[in-house]
């Protein structure tokens, strides 16, 4: 007989329409990810990722980075909020924001983030528009953990696609959503299994328990 | 009817055991390449590659890099082999050596290589430990064109495989060569069906014609 796992506790970023942020939301409601949304964090107003929050149910704040002196001040308050929640783990969902020290060390090891490319490929902002312009024939998803560089973490999941010669930016972005919200989701499962270990920069997946 | 397609006519450069060199050895014996090997240029005394050529009844030559002055001497060396042979296309397999305009302008459009990554991902030597030491979860491997920079040419073709945990770089590399050979044979035959075309840095494959 084993302790029954706690449900993860999630705090999740988001800037813009919140594909990913409903993903995750959905895989709760559905009864498939064994996790709690605690807060959902939006840095703009009127970023659509909010109102899926709202009509989810799930607590959300607006904290516009504009509203602070710096950067380390707008996370010093992403920290107090999340904090204040109970949130153990944080999900940047297309969070178009660079965090500093002072969020990241307050989460060490238990941020991730989604980026639209197969890293160390394309890192930054606009991946799949990189991704067109060099003339891949693959490029794909990666959920790492957050360190201090730009989606230089450690690498947990990557997933590929192919780029098709007529692609442009929007069309390659439209067809890798629904494998970003996969993946994420499924990251996220194995998380709130205790399946995820962090070791330097090597990430460990844990077979599935069999209990 | 349509006038029959000249066979390719093919240089192959090779440094090392020759895996790749053998894999089209293997396809234009096998009809399955529409290719004639007119020569084996191996850079290295002893490479496995040569003897690979002998058996297979092609053409080799020896041209020790070391025997000549300078990179552009010997580039012009292979250049002179090369033409002097019919090449009209040749295939980097396992080349070891950087080339210099002399070579590149020489062939332009008109020369392929074939590197175990995931381009833009871990250019240069040892691209397999690059992905372990880096823990990337999916690599590959990727058939460019040659131009100017290492490894930066204009993509044809990629494959992935995922990297396992208990991967290191020789195993990785021994799973991913397979697939290499496979790529790089395909390619070949995009080719000589004259399916491959180039315009600036943009590759295009058009349909197999149903002829």
């Amino acid at each position: 007989m084993t302790a029954k796992r706690e449900r993860l506790k999630l705090g999740i970023l988001a800037s813009g329409r919140g594909t990913n942020l409903q993903a995750i939301l959905n895989a709760i409601d559905a009864g498939s990810l064994a996790a709690d949304a605690r807060l959902v964090i939006t840095n703009k107003p009127g970023a659509l990722a909010a109102d899926r929050a709202i009509d989810a149910g799930v607590p959300h704040q607006l904290l516009n980075h504009r509203d602070y002196e710096n950067r380390l001040a707008f996370d010093a308050a992403l920290v107090r909020a999340l904090r204040a929640v109970g949130a153990e783990w944080v999900v940047l969902a297309g969070f178009m924001r660079l965090l500093t020290p002072v969020f990241i060390d307050a989460f060490a090891g238990r941020t991730i983030n989604i980026h639209p490319s197969l890293l160390p490929a394309f890192p930054g902002v606009n991946a799949q528009k990189q991704a067109v312009d060099y003339g891949v024939r693959l490029t794909g998803c990666t959920v790492h953990f957050v360190d201090k560089g730009t989606d230089t973490g450690p690498i947990i999941a990557q997933r590929a696609i192919e780029v098709r010669q007529a692609d442009d930016p929007d069309s390659l972005a439209a067809r890798l959503l629904p494998v970003e919200n996969d993946l994420l989701v499924d990251v996220l499962r194995w998380i709130a299994a205790g399946r995820v270990g962090l070791h330097d920069r090597r990430v460990t997946i844990s077979a599935e328990s069999p209990e």
